[in-house]
């Protein structure tokens, strides 16, 4: 019987290829109202290990979690112009509670610098209050018209960090650190996705910021996904929620705020930063099962053995699951890892065992290995931080050929049909940027000559990498 | 100048006394919506070591963290007759979204079963894929019109856990299993609360269950707080949602469904289960911050001392707060420590430094004991466990002393003032059970003889505890 091809080919139709993975993987599925989703056990656990990773760096960076309500009187958001322009389409709003309509209704939080903006107001008194820094995990709902599982749906799962500093240089140095110390960090050496960092031209800023910082990563088709904002937020909300301290003189003073965020949308920048036709690749930092330990058929002791290979590997520190379900064909069993993008697979039968070895399969490049068992778990702890760094490799390799430095607009547009283009940002003008919009294309973002993220809108030297985009 | 007590004295004002402590300590804040809270970062640290505790105990039980939808919409809640009624006054409706009246309203999710109801469904196929054993960490809405910190809140963070099984006995045993190996191990063993452990009376089930088994543990002024139930649904939800599995002769079944929660009252919990006048008094185990490291004045040395100290006690894998803000007087410090219930407090001063030794306060006795600086870590890791064990069985020695066996409902009203009264089940007709809901009394829960859950609601020689709740 010839082998099924379970998913749609990425070459074929990219899009669809995404759809079938996070389907059969059991990672998400559609939830009865429009645009919401249901994050199945097995994508649910990988978020569970981008949590982790993630709010222990928030937690170095000094930040503290807190919880704030879902439910925000309509009137806060109005209060500052460009944030209420931004959402006012996306705002899902409770009219009724309790049977009776409400007075004022409530607009389910879309994001929380207005209700946060209102109590950092009461609880901030002197200098000797700031910086405060303070995150929440938490669901927040922006109504989508096109859903798509991960990447746009109206109910997400996000981090959303908010601060308040006593002037502009705290406040920008601190945005930049979350930007590069817990996202770029997190991404690169957990998620092993090389993302570009840069600078939101003005007509991509968050409503309400004065600088939107960004993380972009390049996806399997070329296309580029923001994974990460960080924004500084100027005075604009301490204006609007009057959040004053009194300075060492004992003068009164407006903060200067930011806030920054990661969602579930890493998610999808995880399938589609390095999925591959068999399905999903995993690194092994943020694989939920690192390893997977088949018995390929049962007797002569195998599945005694691949449970004691199963707990010796656990005991080294991995996380282990052992498939020993020979009722299922071991060959539909494996195809079921390689989908699910287990870093590493061990398959274990009578005369592996006979042998005193495994097959070691990586998931990454799909080499398989026999390996002695007396070896075998020295070896499997070896090969993680192999396959974490090869991933990370091999993608920015990818990144790194599908990027092309170019000096015209028409250069750039015909780049971005592939991958990404760098262009000199004074080199588009809001002609040619209208007409990349047209097609398609946008500005990701903006570094300096030297590489940093540029530190204006108008930096001299500032290169534009621009790309299509999720 | 005298000492200022922070607090309203419990003996005054149970209630204001709670109030005092969560605004004080600085656990939570109303939200600007009514019934809506913040958790401040001192609250959520606690809730965070709760969330751990309990995520790894219900994993320990085999079941799954996943994420289901927020918005359910209106007519799932209406397929289960009773749930609908029980809930229907509570929710909060989404009559808007993205700018426009929507066709069928969504309500914020009060609980899921519902949902999750109606995913199963879709998901179980075999008895193969049985048990499904479900679980999501997420906050649900219920309208309060009495709202109170923690206690009752339009909106709280809890888990809800919901599984389905081939047949009652396998539900009844798991439902029966998170009860006990998940609730009340982590009630006891962490939170240091002796729970009473039952089955509630038909007239207090959830709504929609066949069972509904309960933890309540008895606060400082002797009423009872229900800390979490675990619910058996037999086949009212596979029904309402078509939950149905192939047996292993290929006959169509249908499933028998458990929930169980336990949520931010958990907190309210810990507060009036271990407060005193001076504030929170917090088990080691559940403790953000289990020692606190006080610089009593700086000079010859202290500062660095100290910080040595907190990282020998770091090391030793213990949660260490230094406290060298020097520019505060000690007093208000100490004090400031106490209210934040932290177990042990270490003081160091140039004196003590000069005789190689520190002042070490337990905040559960209030006793003091000198401590030569080269035991010190030795004598504060052990106290962890002193301290955990004194506590559980200081509050096991209350709730005794406080619980009294009655042979009359007169009895039982009268000990129902100031404590638990456990009297026999079917000495409790309907009016006599009227007359007491009239008095504020309710019966918890029902033992058996044994001391177990009662396994029907009129199993002979049932014993009711019955008390005030909040």
């Amino acid at each position: 019987m010839a082998k099924q091809p379970v998913l749609t080919p990425q070459a074929d139709d990219f899009p669809r290829w995404y759809q079938d993975v996070v389907a059969k993987a059991e990672l998400a599925d559609n939830g009865p109202a429009r645009g919401t989703q249901i994050i199945r056990p097995y994508g649910y656990a990988l978020w569970e290990r981008m949590v982790a990773e993630v709010d222990e760096r928030i937690k170095a960076a000094g930040a503290e979690n807190a919880s704030f309500p879902l439910f925000i009187p309509q009137s806060y958001l109005t209060r500052e112009a460009d944030h209420v322009e931004g959402f006012a389409p996306e705002l899902a709003v409770v009219t009724h509670g309790g049977g009776k309509e409400l007075e004022e209704p409530l607009v389910v939080r879309p994001t929380s610098e207005t209700v946060i903006g209102e109590y950092m107001a009461r609880w901030i008194n002197s200098y000797r209050d700031l910086p405060m820094l303070l995150n929440q995990w938490a669901n927040v709902v922006r109504w989508e018209l096109r859903p798509r599982l991960f990447l746009r749906s109206t109910e997400f799962l996000w981090q959303e960090g908010h601060t308040a500093h006593v002037d502009q240089a705290d406040a920008a140095a601190y945005a930049h650190r979350i930007l590069r110390d817990v996202y770029e960090d997190f991404m690169v050496s957990v998620l092993a996705l090389p993302v570009v960092v840069g600078r939101k031209t003005p007509d991509e800023r968050f409503p309400g910021a004065t600088n939107t910082m960004t993380c972009e990563a390049m996806m399997g088709d070329g296309k580029a996904l923001q994974m990460g904002t960080s924004h500084e937020l100027g005075q604009n909300f301490a204006r609007a929620f009057d959040i004053r301290y009194q300075d060492a003189e004992a003068t009164e003073q407006l903060a200067w705020t930011t806030s920054w965020g990661v969602s579930t949308r890493m998610m999808g920048g995880l399938i589609m930063g390095h999925g591959d036709d068999a399905g999903l690749r995993l690194p092994p930092r943020v694989a939920a099962t690192q390893v997977a330990v088949l018995v390929v058929r049962d007797g002569d002791g195998v599945g005694e053995r691949a449970h004691l290979v199963t707990e010796a590997l656990r005991t080294a520190g991995l996380r282990v699951t052992l498939d020993d379900r020979t009722d299922v064909g071991f060959g539909r069993r494996a195809t079921a890892w390689e989908l699910k993008g287990v870093p590493v697979r061990i398959e274990l039968g009578p005369r592996d065992l006979a042998d005193e070895q495994a097959t070691v399969v990586r998931r990454d490049r799909g080499e398989k290995a026999t390996v002695g068992l007396g070896g075998l778990v020295d070896h499997v702890v070896g090969l993680m931080d192999e396959i974490q760094d090869a991933m990370l490799a091999a993608a920015r390799a990818r990144r790194d050929e599908r990027t092309v430095d170019t000096t015209t607009v028409a250069e750039a547009t015909e780049a971005a049909r592939t991958g990404f283009a760098r262009i000199a940002w004074d080199a588009i003008d809001d002609e040619a940027l209208a007409a990349m919009k047209a097609d398609g294309i946008t500005v990701r973002c903006l570094q300096g000559p030297d590489g940093e993220v540029a530190t204006s809108d108008d930096q001299p030297g500032a290169v534009a990498t621009v790309a299509r985009a999720y």
